[in-house]
């Protein structure tokens, strides 16, 4: 009965329903991470926590008598790391436009850069274990640079820039734009005022049979943050095999990937990156430096690698578990359920 | 129907459907704002910004057997505008109590003055363009002191007053009554605490065929806040309107409006204000300030006008846009979409 | 198909659905709170204000191929209590999963102590009036030291805590464990960081036809948390009868409750609690400061007594009033309407 009324009424409020005009979706996910980086005598947080984060996210849409869609996205989430926990208010909100192949979106963006495919792991999460385990898979994510592009935020306001893309035929393109706070100027003014350092990026993608190719560019006003991303990607049924570079304004970085499915239920993705030293002239320049201010992100050079296995529970809910140990010789280890609704 | 889907699954749907239990609706609105007093050398803003809302609101009800009605309303919005986003939280609680003509609501009300018929402009924001360009249309509205009236805030707690309103045969009548904080006595504390500043307002309306008259009067403990306000409206087929006049401690203002349907899709709303100045005593005696800290509030004395073109492209969504002249000569234009849901 | 449901049906989300992946359910509740502890010229508050709570709470599920259930819940609730009105975000988390009678949840926990049946009084709010005024009747309650144990938190992160929950032919038993944050060791992290104070707790309550058996002990790492409390409870038709006692680390307290069911739809509950005095050593090493800060919280010694009278509206609304007096002397009256959706 419930999914009669799922076909016939609209609205529901699973993430599969079309159509709908507030649709709310979702998902929660919580485990145990292990984190050598952590020592209750050193920085007062336990090396085992429990990470958890629910998410529940708000689609709504109208569509014109023309064909052309309008929609926006709204999120709330709670989230615990390092057995600190938060609530959570709603996020910047996301506009689209849709028309065909084309959309155009407004506020807090998906971003060029972040929607290369071909940079995140085939997991749930995106990265390893139950909650990324720090993304050190992207190629994008360098020294104390990580996430130094444009992406939708869960969390925040966001860029409060402004995208197009265009899907057609197996090719999928993508301009962003944004301006971030000039503090200055405006001292005072939250994310996105004027005057401000700008971030302007493109994106192409083009998927022929069982492959895809990506490439990526952001050019932006801040030191160190221009970056050209590549990656192509094969689908050969029950394996996948990927392989990522990018350019972070001098920093290479090198990553293999492999995903493998074992009957109907299991999963494994695996991953090697290799990083390239921060350039000397750069260190002298202040590169290097953790600016960005995001624990263990000085990462340095060298390999990073690891290991994920997923098992599907049915009805919307996997086990998943990885292991991963980053350049600087941080390990972790995460195991725990992951359930979208 | 509705029952046997009560008793079958849990569902949610859409806007226009009345006695749900809980009923979720709102809109979007994004689009770009000319506004001639942002200048990027200046404040730091560029002239042309991004302007935009996300509204999600709840309404909840439940009715006794007898037939009274309980409801409550709860919103959460994220905005942008001079290129500063916000995410949000929800907002204040209204509560109410309904029982055939009667209302009664407690918390975050209304307010008989913002609830007086021929106020507002008749466009989906109740203003300007696509965010109500500084709503100078408004009679309450003069000099520095906008918007010093109780009003439902969609932002933040609102007032925690208590209102009653009764609407029978085409008459309304409403009256509010609220407290606000007075930090002297207990500082720290938010809205809404006692020995605080009280306002009490009353509003009267009757339709009668196409013509509306309605009046309504404030009294506040604050200085500069007692008002009247007046208005008449006609609604003439494709054709509606307006004649308003405020008297704001002092400051009268007058409005005329005028707007049109051309067709089955567009119409056009234009209006036109004549404010007095501020009685030389009372900027003796510090009227005129900028005390309310509204950007651009300080529009003085004389003539504001603008117009305003909306297009329907179905689906409830539109096409909006408008300029305006305000008294000060602050120009702004605005376009762009909005769409309900 | 859409089109029409949408005309009739619209919108659901009630409460009494089970099986659903998003349940959205709450209340709201408001009404008149005399408290001859606020005083306009004292403390700025007015014996009289409006009390008032509105919860939106979004239940989401998932189920295993095998049976295993996945469960999150959220909560947001905007209240005005003492004249001041405050917005709310979403509070923590707390995740589930159960598989026949087991439940384990982690995040923002239940608690053992908090879930002790025959601890709380039996009216729609757990305590008496409209908002529980003060909650003087659980023999938890003692002295300074106010809702000491874990719980779950609707406003805020709650404690990050983990418990398991085991109910089968009448018995429950519950076990609770939660660190909370040592701010020596890490400052300005927010609740749950680790080598902290940690509370772990243990209830087992058993049901044999008309009665209910429970005990309940909290061990923590907090001075004077550590608590026992054991309760008897029979429901004997339209008579309920219950007995309490709590050792709050040396403060006893009793409690005797009763209520009773007139006709179909009015309730009374009453109840008459008696606290011991403070040991004088304890009072010597700094025992009866106020130190939680929750206002009104000095009770001290002594009897405490209150009766509370409820109606059945209908449609999930009822009429509540409560009076009691508190050990120290302070009076509450509170009347007002609660409806659930």
């Amino acid at each position: 009965m419930k999914k009669v009324l799922f076909a016939t009424t609209a609205l529901i409020a699973t993430a599969s329903v079309a159509a709908a005009d507030v649709r709310i979706s979702g998902y929660g996910r919580f485990g145990l991470d292990y984190n050598d980086g952590n020592d209750s005598n050193v920085n007062g947080v336990s090396s085992t926590t429990i990470t958890s984060r629910l998410r529940l996210q708000f689609d709504m849409s109208a569509e014109t008598d023309s064909g052309v869609g309008f929609d926006a996205r709204f999120r709330a989430q709670a989230e615990s790391r390092d057995n600190v926990a938060n609530g959570a208010g709603f996020n910047g909100a996301r506009f689209g436009v849709t028309y065909q192949g084309f959309r155009v979106n407004v506020g807090n963006i998906i971003g060029a850069v972040e929607n290369t495919p071909g940079t995140y792991l085939e997991t749930r999460t995106a990265g390893l274990g139950i909650d990324g385990a720090g993304f050190v898979s992207h190629v994008g994510n360098v020294s104390n640079e990580y996430f130094n592009w444009d992406a939708y935020s869960s969390g925040g306001t966001g860029v409060n820039g402004v995208e197009a893309l265009y899907s057609a035929n197996g090719f999928t393109g993508h301009i962003s734009y944004s301006q971030r706070n000039d503090s200055t100027v405006n001292p005072g003014v939250g994310n996105g005022a004027a005057n401000a350092a700008a971030r302007a990026a493109i994106m192409m993608a083009y998927t022929f049979g069982d492959w895809t190719v990506a490439g990526s560019y952001q050019d932006s006003d801040i030191a160190w943050e221009d970056k050209a991303i590549i990656s192509v990607q094969g689908d050969l049924g029950q394996f996948g095999v990927r392989v990522a570079y990018a350019d972070n304004d001098g920093i290479g970085k090198w990553g293999l990937y492999g995903n493998y499915e074992i009957g109907a239920a299991s999963k494994i993705v695996a991953f090697v990156t290799s990083e390239d030293a921060v350039d000397a002239a750069d260190v002298t320049a202040g590169r290097g430096d953790n600016r960005d201010g995001i624990a263990g992100s000085n990462l340095g050079e060298g390999e990073s690698y690891g290991i994920h296995y997923s098992y599907d529970l049915g009805g919307g809910a996997s086990f998943e578990t990885g292991y991963r140990r980053a350049s600087n010789d941080n390990d972790t280890f995460q195991a725990g359920v992951y359930f979208s609704f």
